[in-house]
């Protein structure tokens, strides 16, 4: 059993499904979630911040909208004499968390108790191109409250959430829905076999794609997909389909007329009359909130999750139209969601907790602010002081400690300073906008060179030598006047 | 092999050694992250966020200062069809992710390349009072600089970031020393054998307990300790001892005073004369930079994990005092501590490249700022509007909105409103400076009821008839007035 031993460098890679951020990514997302606490804290939300680890027993080892209940999580046992510590897991979402904290610390809550909560969740799941297996959620929650106007808040929250992220009024939707409302089109159609309530659902949230043709003809005998495929249908009747439709249909440009046209829709069911009421009251409170539909709208085709929602559901959708992969425009579509779900805690207590809530796609929203250009954080690096003289360190630490103090980024050489060349190579990796020199000559004048890397750039790109003549890119300032000449090309380059 | 079937219901407890974090201890954590994060930006360091989650393998799977090189981690297996799948663990630090990060991305990172990260670490260790396995790190590393100006600089910015954060000049002193300088010493003393070398710098360690005399013992004969327990020394003859005294003993009110008591101390030693010149440097250019001895010392005694550190060490310490469990007054001490390490890749790549770091412990100094009384942060809870009838929700969302929109932070009460109470009660718990009330009355009259419920509360503590009559802790508002008198009633409670 002789083994041969021989070095084996482990492999620098993040496993797969994981990956790093660097600089300005972990500047934006710091500064998003900063922008949403300060909202969600206004609305007189707390924060909670639970740790990654669970026990698998408290999580409950199941995903929602995952077939799979025992997958979908990292989990490992707890060292133990007796081989049998607990199963602990990273958490999935940040639900599971508030269950338990909200089931652990009752008697402490106030009641409704309103937390915010946001960090990364982890998925065991297949990573495929950008899907990873840690990202950030972002919630609030309402517990406790089975009053509409906790979810007519939620709403109106999220919309003040995202214009103060810099999505602009209009260029976003939140569109609600009720969960009532559709149990009450099912109970019209006649419908009470699991299997076939589910499958209607999920034609009903196909409805943006396929249209009322298609989704006639799903819920009917099937349809001649675009790629030529025939997806079997769900073999309802006409009769039956024709409430799924009028339903669907039901959206007018006045809500008025949306929740008219749902009551018809709904008929007799008592479930379905309680889910327009919600809907309606909901749409009260919003308009007395100053939310009208051009911000928060009624909107049928909304299913979101449904096995785990039971009354208002709602979603926030960007308008605004970017490229999909195929060069297609469409609408960038859905960065949060949430509704109203009932078991928050029945599993710990036994007793139904009504809870209400949202979740932001973090990422997401981040990606659509990369698109519309509406990052503004400032992503330029530092003033590099360059070093001339390797005995004059102290002399360099002074030029960048005077510059700190006045707030301003910078930073002095640390490398080998042997070659300029390499140094000026540094500051343009780092994006720096100025690079400061000191040699002997200037020393015994008492001056500084000033390097305006960015002017530097453009005229190495475009300019003629005119222009280069009339801005000169580097120039002599006197040392006394350090911190007010950086301060002013620093202003003057941010124009 | 018949089952018994209940119904058992998981428990709702955090996994032994992890906590949850609510309200304002979030809000802290999160605002002194923000100040140190600035201070670390400011000097030129890239945010770096790395995932918790890494392969056992790029971890390295051990942990500084834990005698057992396989424990310590939470790791699991990746599922696999051939069960050999990758094993993953929780990061315990935050400089090994930095390290593989590094040996992944060196060919497109700058170099030196500074970087920052905060972030939570997990230790899978035997939890006890106040020690969790989740905790919070908060690291600046210059990687791939030689030169010492780069742990100089560190130490800068660990003095600035302690006044940013609140601790005043005079609360703090950041030392630092050299590991060449103990090389040194532990040449002059004739030392080559590592355990004793190692027990010699556990000794050194002690100096702050023992005093001169309590080294003397220890590294002698041994020491009878204040339990009365005798504690065996090192067993060195009194030749051998007196480098290390003359070392402990060089710190001089001045810094030329102190190295040339250190210079004294390591002989004829190369490695610790080049030491001292290190230190010399770093003083050099902290003095430069107007970091003077109140600020930034150098003091034999600090010793920090020496198997790791290369050159120059640091540790910031709070040098006010504090009651410590017995009520005896000590200094706070460490909050944070670092050096320079030269085998940060070397794993990866067989390459060694030199950095120098700093991690601060957030927590800890959290406690700190707390003992002090310098946390400023808002604590207060919502103003809440109280709903004295259900049906005019939409006036009372009205108000609320108004509110927000100016910046307040409040909500509508969202519980049952059947019992005034109760809202009350809540308004109590949620810690709200202000509850407003409008019922039928103030409705036709449009006007509110304000409750000042700081003054409430100070009134049922400890006032007189007279004092309540001189200014009452409820109000009549006109409707129109609510957000002008709401802002100034919350800044004179803020007086």
């Amino acid at each position: 059993m002789a083994k041969k031993q021989k070095i084996q460098r482990p492999t620098a890679q993040t496993p797969k499904g994981f990956r790093d951020y660097f600089g300005a990514e972990v500047d934006q997302r710091t500064d998003m979630l900063r922008i949403i606490a300060g909202v969600y804290h206004r609305y007189g939300f707390e924060a909670l911040e639970t740790a990654a680890v669970e026990t698998v027993d408290a999580l409950g080892k199941f995903l929602p909208d995952v077939d799979r209940p025992n997958e979908g999580v990292f989990a490992w046992q707890e060292e133990d004499e007796n081989d049998d510590g607990d199963w602990l897991a990273l958490r999935y979402d940040l639900t599971a968390p508030l269950a338990r904290v909200f089931a652990q610390h009752r008697n402490d809550l106030p009641l409704p108790y309103r937390r915010f909560a946001m960090g990364p969740v982890w998925r065991n799941e297949k990573p495929g191109p950008g899907r990873f297996r840690q990202f950030y959620q972002c919630d609030a929650d309402t517990v406790g409250s089975s009053s509409v106007a906790a979810d007519a808040e939620i709403c109106a929250m999220l919309a003040d959430t995202l214009e103060a992220v810099g999505i602009e009024r209009g260029d976003y939707v939140v569109r609600i829905n009720n969960r009532k409302v559709l149990n009450g089109v099912l109970e019209v159609m006649g419908l009470s076999d699991n299997d076939q309530r589910a499958n209607v659902l999920r034609t009903i949230d196909k409805f943006d794609k396929v249209g009322e043709s298609g989704v006639r003809e799903l819920l009917g005998k099937g349809r001649l997909d675009a790629s030529g495929a025939y997806i079997n249908g769900v073999g309802l009747s006409g009769e039956q389909i024709e409430p799924v439709v009028a339903f669907l249909t039901s959206k007018m440009k006045d809500t008025t007329g949306t929740l008219k046209n749902l009551r018809a829709a709904i008929g007799e069911s008592t479930i379905g009359a309680a889910g327009v009421d919600e809907l309606e009251t909901m749409a009260n409170l919003l308009a007395a909130g100053g939310y009208d539909a051009r911000r928060i709208v009624i909107d049928p085709s909304v299913v979101r999750g449904l096995g785990y929602y039971t009354g208002p559901v709602f979603e926030a959708e960007l308008t605004f139209e970017i490229k999909d992969e195929k060069g297609r425009l469409r609408s960038f579509g859905s960065v949060a969601g949430g509704g109203r779900y009932d078991d928050l805690v029945k599993r710990f207590t036994g007793q139904e907790v009504s809870a209400t809530g949202v979740s932001i796609g973090v990422d997401r929203l981040l990606a659509a602010l990369h698109m519309k250009g509406r990052l503004t954080l400032d992503t330029s690096g530092p003033v590099v002081v360059t070093v001339m003289d390797r005995e004059r360190m102290a002399d360099y630490q002074e030029i960048v400690s005077e510059l700190r103090q006045a707030g301003i980024r910078s930073e002095v050489y640390l490398g080998n300073p042997k070659s300029f060349g390499n140094q000026l190579k540094y500051a343009d990796q780092r994006n720096s906008p100025i690079a400061i020199i000191q040699g002997g000559d200037e020393l015994s004048s008492g001056t500084l060179q000033i390097k305006d890397l960015i002017l530097g750039a453009k005229i190495a790109e475009t300019a003629t030598l005119e222009q280069w003549k009339d801005r000169p890119s580097q120039f002599e300032i006197p040392r006394a006047d350090l911190v007010v000449r950086i301060k002013a090309l620093l202003e003057e380059q941010a124009k």
